[in-house]
């Protein structure tokens, strides 16, 4: 399966007085693009929660970050998974300007419910990620 | 009433790559500010929105900014409230930095119930801050 | 001149715990907005500041919050120029989901130079905007 | 040397629709801690960046997620310098709520200077965070 490719363009709320992107900001921009992912693939979180009771929760999340992103740049976030367990799965997020990677990001979904606790994935996205066994 | 005092320290999360604070974070302060001002008068709003139903939503917002804040700055927020109705009241607050106004406030608070239509305010917060008729 | 349109999708970061946009999310899309209806009349801010030392500030803003937005709403952001002066001048946002209007903002921006002074509006700007008197 | 400690408010500008903390912010929390605990060492990063022309920029960061926090939650940061070399130093954070570990941080922070080139770590930092070798 292709990457997820998913558009970023930096703005002033994105940056701060260093004159380049805040750190935080890129986790912001992975999560948009996580979301757009899940979209295309049938997963409307609001409605996830509010029928099946569950969210999607960043159980772990680790990010290298090589070079700055700035004000009026056009980013590119892309997106594979990687491992997808009964209750969670991996993620590999790049944030790239043209060829270059700026940020690497690898993070662990944990799919909990109401209660906060574990709860099976979504079956459509499962459907829809799921790579066939062997 | 004398104002409530809320003191604000300017952190890089703030600013943006102009240099100096970005303009909504100003709202975020503000906010704070109120938070803090209700909290002492006794209203926890987690718990009011979990047990009575309600919240404040901002329904209307000016605000005037004259100088700029810039990063590791220790603000004040000073709040005082206006007109109590019986859905809404309104409020002013002032950002310093010492004796230097950056930015003046004034706002319109909407009580409001789950169904997002305009509510009561509590009994508490009247008590707490309505004056006295005449 | 008709209304710059700018498209705006509302995601977790964009919400709070009580289910709706934050209200001063409504700022960061309404600038976004703006950088865009500048870019696409040849104003790139960055080179503006690096180039000719200028930038805009917000002098002054006033919103108006009618309806809330939510998690995964498409919303649009409908930009049009007021006046024109010679440092500064006025806009009206519109911030809508479909035909419903969520926001509307009035707001005076301010051109200031470096040392935070008022500053004349680049040449640029006033030809891309600038309605001719009678 | 005991860790340093400092509290944190969560308002609502922290949390998003899902009722809790946004994973983002808490890369804030951690950012505000760590600037006071400069700052306590005699370190201000503003003079610092305009005197030495040298910023701490975020090169690597990894942050565990066990327990969200909520709305009103008062929360302490608490950080510890682990290794500091030329240019660099990593540090790790626990975010915690009493006695509840919510969320725990390491990361490695590098010197940086105008260019982004890395630079060497300020003298004072050194003498207020170095620990004797043998």
């Amino acid at each position: 399966m292709p990457d997820h490719v998913f558009p970023v363009r930096v703005y002033w709320e994105d940056t701060d007085a260093s004159g380049i992107v805040y750190h935080a900001s890129y986790l912001r921009f992975a999560e948009r693009a996580r979301t757009e992912m899940l979209r295309e693939a049938g997963v409307e979180q609001w409605r996830m929660r509010e029928t099946d009771g569950v969210s999607f929760a960043v159980a772990r999340l680790e990010i290298d970050y090589r070079a700055p992103a700035r004000l009026d740049d056009c980013l590119e976030v892309r997106s594979r998974i990687g491992e997808i367990g009964g209750a969670s799965l991996t993620m590999e997020q790049d944030i790239l300007r043209g060829a270059a990677g700026l940020a690497q990001l690898r993070l662990r979904l944990a799919c909990v419910g109401r209660d906060g606790r574990p709860a099976r994935l979504p079956v459509g996205l499962r459907a829809a990620f799921g790579t066939p066994a062997g």
